[in-house]
């Protein structure tokens, strides 16, 4: 199984890699209250929907940890509190939510305190264990389907730092690197957090795949230019008809790639289908706080009174998808019955189902 | 004809904005030597070609009244090696050329120093006059073609920081305003350099227009979002056919428009098509050093080692352009037939043609 050094359970406290300060800083965050967990995943010190989640999970362990009642019903009620606070730091991320119910489905069970303490935390080290494998897979269907493609456009960050284990899009990368192939790869820089320029391209090139950054409006003219065989994005949600929510600019890259007739793959695990979720109109996107977008790098960059239009995601439409790349397979069009078809397969190999 | 304030020739000194210090600082400075407009050319004080032409020409002026040799002979050489000297500070900016030679050729025919001089700052001002005229067209132009729509995106800045007068997309917008109707504009903040955030998000804010920042990534999703009637920009070199090189990020927004249907403007005066220039393919595209993508302000944002492809522009192919607003008016599709004949009525029109 793929680890990766950013993510650390320390028994009493979680070892986060603050994604903030990347690349020029490493600095580790030690978590070891559900408040502390919120503000990290508020302030996207830890992003990427699978570490969000695992990040959850052990966040609802940790607001455990800090006041659990002798009495088991008012541990039950901690328990709920708990993960509904953890669970509503970004709304958008439905890893989040998977994470943080399936901890307290895990500890709900419990008939003393000590033992919800115990089977939370077995949930949580489950989702990373499951989140890590998810990833091997993801690799593994990815260099099956895209072996000898050699030049890939990404967008945003889906590598080490996005999941507890190797990635999703970046995953691929990671497998066909190692498969011997050179690769070229244009990181798009994902404004306004940058963190295609700040993370992509940091563990790309950490890991010795030749990479270059692009501005988040050239991804059209690389296309045009002839420089890219495929684009391959990670994905925050997807609805159950293939539309996808990603890092805002992703839509863009998307509709450019359709022009020029590149393939558009989407790299996720399969708990990223949303159920709950018919199309994109159903997401809601967050809206983050404009000053963001007036700050690069944290030097202002505008008057912090300048209006601004911040979306966190946009919603790729299916049709703009060639194919999803997923630990259960890779699923095509009519996405309707082949993502279903996976989701039920999942919930039936799923130990919890 | 709409003057701005940013750009003043005060008789003895020319007064303008640095641009560098925009927005955190609004900064005057007062050229009075051919040494000074010089610096503030060549570190980007000045930008926007039709600026840099207006400030070469009152630098030539600045560098006759500072040493004006009494004999005609020798104020002639005088002449010359201002006009070479201010000439050269950006060797590439056409429009600094052909303002410093029309300052040459006008104050060179002088009978006396006296009128040499006044012949100089009557070529400088004729510079002014024709640009802010011109602005002033495509203005009236575009009103007639645009009023009533009230939503658009533009990108970069072409407004009153890169013309003497109110610019070209963004006179048009001006003059909306001045009709009464309520605009809502978002500008993409145009990466690496900001002109989108720093300068037109200023610059419509002191004018009493309602304007939000966005992410270069971010227009595709204020189109699917229904916020944007119709996208409007400027631009650098315009082909024969209508393929229009504009700031890198101009294409990404073309088509994501034409995808929702959205109506995509190109505002610039008739010297920016190019009789030259058949189509973008023959527009070779300006590469700049990468570490524009990976610092702001002199603050790194990734490792200065880590790699980048910085296209200055890009193109966008005519098919995606809806109309051009030129001070010869709009000009639609077929474009070959409507650009060949504004530039024959502009070369008739001329008075040095």
């Amino acid at each position: 199984m793929t680890e990766n050094p950013w993510f650390q359970w320390k028994g009493d406290r979680l070892q986060v890699i603050d994604q903030t300060r990347l690349p020029l800083e490493v600095h580790l965050l030690e978590l070891t209250t559900a408040a502390e967990t919120v503000d990290a995943i508020e302030r996207l010190a830890v992003r990427g929907a699978p570490t969000i989640g695992a990040v959850g999970g052990y966040g609802v362990v940790l607001g455990l940890r800090e006041d659990l009642p002798e009495d088991l019903e008012r541990a039950r009620q901690r328990l709920d509190d708990v993960v509904d606070y953890i669970g509503s730091a970004r709304p958008t991320a439905v890893a989040l939510r998977v994470a943080v119910e399936g901890v307290r489905r895990a500890a709900s069970a419990a008939s003393s305190t000590a033992e919800m303490l115990d089977l939370a935390i077995e949930a949580a080290d489950d989702f990373i264990q499951h989140d890590r494998a998810s990833c091997d897979a993801i690799a593994a269907n990815g260099v099956e389907l895209l072996r000898g493609t050699r030049r890939f456009l990404t967008h945003c960050n889906t590598g080490r730092f996005a999941t507890t284990g190797s990635g999703t899009a970046l995953a691929v990368l990671y497998a066909l690197h190692d498969t011997g192939d050179a690769l070229e790869v244009l990181a798009s820089e994902s404004r306004p957090l940058l963190q295609g320029s700040r993370l992509t391209a940091w563990e790309l090139r950490e890991a010795g795949i030749d990479v270059r950054v692009i501005a988040d409006g050239a991804g059209a003219a690389a296309l045009s230019a002839g420089l890219v065989d495929a684009v391959i994005v990670g994905a925050d949600r997807i609805a159950m008809n293939g539309d996808t929510a990603n890092k805002i600019g992703t839509f863009a890259h998307a509709i450019a790639a359709d022009r020029f007739g590149v393939p558009f793959y989407v790299a996720a695990p399969i708990n990223t289908f949303d159920a709950d979720t018919a199309t994109g109109a159903d997401i809601e996107i967050e809206l983050r706080d404009g000053t963001e977008l007036l700050r690069v790098g944290g030097v202002a960059v505008a008057d912090v009174e300048t209006g601004a239009w911040n979306p966190a995601f946009d919603v790729t439409p299916a049709d703009l998808v060639t194919a999803f790349i997923t630990d259960r397979g890779v699923l095509r069009p009519p996405f309707l019955d082949s993502i279903r078809s996976a989701i039920v397969s999942e919930q039936t190999m799923a130990p919890d189902a």
